[in-house]
């Protein structure tokens, strides 16, 4: 097999390659959507399940909405309207008929034309909105903290796997709250859910803020968000929290009667993270060889590989104590896969395993067995370590703990080194194209220039930093006054 | 509350008021779309749960394909293309614009016309026959064997809650195959996956048959299916495993290389079941008090409610005495529930579990804490029984299985009594409109014959039992000679 392209060669390409060769995922033939393989499934799944228990302990619950939403819903929250202007999936017919008797192709039945159109789901705000009003009487049914797993379309010109494409799937929580401040609260608490989740089991640190108003997302008052710094020093948005105000709940005309049997609109949020997440920890953490998994998320934790020639059943011996090592190691809780397929050789799984990015990695041959050891190869440091039988119990665990921790310290002293601070246009120019990174500089404020600065160097506003430090100086670009830094970054 | 309508009144009043009742599930706005409910969605998640495991230990691994599919794929497939006949979502244009500037109003942007139309998936056999054609060269690529949780659409012109909706979630398995034993085979495992399922975790006893030719999924061989009967007399279709044969791999050309170097057309199956099943769990356990879930499935399996008057909070000694109980029934690996809300009193909160069907609940009140004992109430026979706490550790796990037991004998006692056999036209008609159930008959093996009983008697042919045990005899309509009995019922 051809070695990857390296990242320092071409990072776009490696990425592209990385993906497809490690089994995540690949393009359909239909244009922007994408086939999550079982390894990319599986990896979802993981995240899936750590990220909805999260969700859980703090009081949300999941449904599921219609996946097809009526057009004339999308006007009532006049921004929102605005989520089309990049294209949706818009259903015009209910049949398809034979386009004549004696051939099979078929055409649109033009007698099946729908009354009104209806949109896949870009987002359901709206048709969530619609219903919460049937819902919602009383302080006494708020606060409702609902979330939901599905799938999502939104048209896209370029996609890229993972990190844009047309249909993905995500989570979107839909809150509805009797107070402005306990909404805030939510979309808060929902940021720090996010951030934990991307930093303590993606091993990915991000920084929290607040996006620039032109950025926010159509219809809400506030949208915050967690972003983190790629391989390459351009940034990835890895999740939304958005305050949204009383605005749809007075586009649905959604009241409640208050404690005080006063009628009052409803506060509320939205959030969600996707599939794009998978994009992001692949360029966090991988290197030329392949993925890299933190083993929190790692679908398969520990490999474990029998030595022996190609298309031969492993010795009595091999085979007897890797499936004791496979039961101990399960036992503990840890994911374990024992390969002992015999239509590869060993070299082609170690080659296999090492792309596909398992934490770790045990192979079992003769000499282990006569020493009573084993070789331990770890794929974040690339190390082999032989540790004797009757370690493994004790040592497997905490060594999953340490490639855990040690992935996360790589990725926290990678970008730390790209946080920088920049005060002259020109400066800011030279770090943007030189080393990338989240650069920290003064804004006056004004979309205008937020634009000219993105068509002279690709970078954008990613977000206005959560932490909200004061400090005041002079926009780079335009020179006028400014109270606070703000970060710019090119991204993805 | 008003009682529920009785099902000896209006069957499918009762269902459809115990649908929204219970909080399972309820029509949205959009016409024949379900919005499935915390509660609805919950019970959903733990038979997924369930069957996944079932899956994963046959050697299924998930995986998740486009939810739109070029038009030209459907008619690739010649019986294929019958799927739409009965309506599909046809996305013809990919964005929406205002009206005109000064209104929020949204019209389809004729500029974004589609290439070629798109439909939302009905099924995915012609999106995944087109990839596995990518990915099966060698007899070393199969088996594949794959399953996809997710959404699909049918247009429908009646809809009910769960049995029929135009949106519904389901898992669909697609395997490719070497040989025609191994998919047939495969087509058998997965019916008794089913039917295991449905037997030892829904409390359901079904038939197994096969499809008459006329009723086979479209594009397959053989339809194997697994039949319920609801109490009143009526079946239902709980799950279908079809073997596809050749059909599918010969219209998308896919072929692999034997052991013996030669080229051959892959062998092929696929499967589901739907959202629809809880519709079956409805129409099986429940009374005319509420739902009644099987211990397995149901998301709460124990409701501990504290009696004290409304809006006060219960004495410590209640309070600490329940909590106790919570938690080490949570420890035994139980899904227990503490309602001390205050805004209901136990009265309500009695009524809204046994709607909701939890299968034992605990209430704790003075005399109980001055006894030592707390009141137990199984919802499936509408018992009291009084237990000493320090008995409760070991009892709740038994009496969960009892009840899992009981329920399950229950609806395998009323389905046998409406296991008829009928050798006359007569008395044939006079079964199905009185009593109902599934009866066996003599059948000339004609689509004709099937026809005129359906729109004589409402009856349909729903299985060939799997059995399959000869008996000479003569059709029950034309008189013509037959070789066995096939199965006869009214349905859902």
């Amino acid at each position: 097999m051809n070695p990857l392209t390296k990242r320092s060669e071409n990072y776009s390409k490696w990425y592209n390659e990385i993906v497809v060769r490690s089994g995540l995922a690949e393009f359909s033939g239909v244009r922007g959507f994408m086939i999550l393989k079982p390894y990319g499934y599986s990896l979802w799944d993981r995240m899936k399940t750590i990220l909805d228990k999260m969700l859980k302990l703090t009081g949300h619950q999941n449904v599921y909405f219609p996946l097809l939403i009526p057009k004339s819903l999308f006007s009532k929250e006049k921004e929102h309207t605005k989520i089309f202007s990049e294209g949706c999936a818009v259903i015009t017919h209910s049949r398809l008929i034979k386009k004549n008797k004696n051939q099979e192709e078929l055409i649109v039945d033009p007698d099946s034309k729908l009354q009104e159109e209806l949109v896949i789901r870009p987002t359901s705000e709206s048709i969530i909105w619609k219903t919460y009003k049937r819902w919602i009487q009383s302080y006494r049914d708020l606060p409702i903290l609902f979330n939901q797993w599905g799938n999502a379309l939104r048209w896209e010109m370029r996609t890229r796997l993972f990190l844009r494409t047309t249909e993905f799937l995500w989570q979107e929580g839909h809150t509805a709250h009797s107070t402005e401040k306990e909404a805030i609260e939510e979309t808060i608490k929902i940021l720090n859910i996010y951030t934990n989740f991307s930093e303590k089991f993606m091993a990915i640190p991000v920084l929290q803020g607040i996006k620039p108003y032109m950025d926010k997302f159509s219809g809400s008052e506030k949208t915050y968000c967690i972003e983190a710094l790629m391989q390459d020093g351009k940034a990835l948005q890895m999740g939304t929290s958005h305050f949204l105000g009383q605005n749809f709940s007075k586009a649905f005309d959604v009241t409640f009667t208050n404690f005080n049997g006063k009628k009052e609109y409803v506060w509320s949020t939205s959030w969600g993270v996707s599939t794009r997440l998978i994009g992001g920890l692949i360029m966090s953490h991988s290197d030329d060889k392949g993925l890299i998994l933190p083993p929190k998320i790692a679908p398969i934790q520990v490999v474990i590989i029998p030595i022996c020639y190609k298309k031969q059943h492993p010795p009595t011996s091999i085979h007897e104590i890797s499936i004791k090592i496979l039961n101990f190691l399960e036992e503990k809780g840890i994911r374990v896969k024992y390969d002992d397929k015999t239509i590869w050789t060993p070299g082609w799984k170690f080659h296999e395993y090492e792309m596909k990015g398992i934490p770790i990695r045990i192979s079992i041959g003769k000499n282990e067995i006569q020493n009573e050891k084993v070789e331990i190869f770890r794929r974040d440091t690339c190390e082999k370590i032989y540790i004797p039988w009757i370690n493994l119990k004790n040592s497997i665990p905490k060594l999953l703990d340490e490639i855990q921790k040690n992935i996360y310290k790589k990725a926290v002293q990678r970008t730390q080194k790209l946080i920088l601070k920049s005060d002259h246009y020109n400066d800011f120019k030279h770090k943007i194209n030189h080393s990338g990174g989240f650069i920290f500089a003064h804004w006056d404020g004004t979309k205008n220039t937020g634009k000219k600065i993105q068509e002279e160097t690709e970078a954008t506003i990613r977000c206005i930093p959560i932490s909200n430090e004061k400090e005041k100086g002079k926009c780079i670009y335009s020179g006028k006054p400014s109270l606070q830094r703000v970060i710019f970054s090119k991204s993805y």
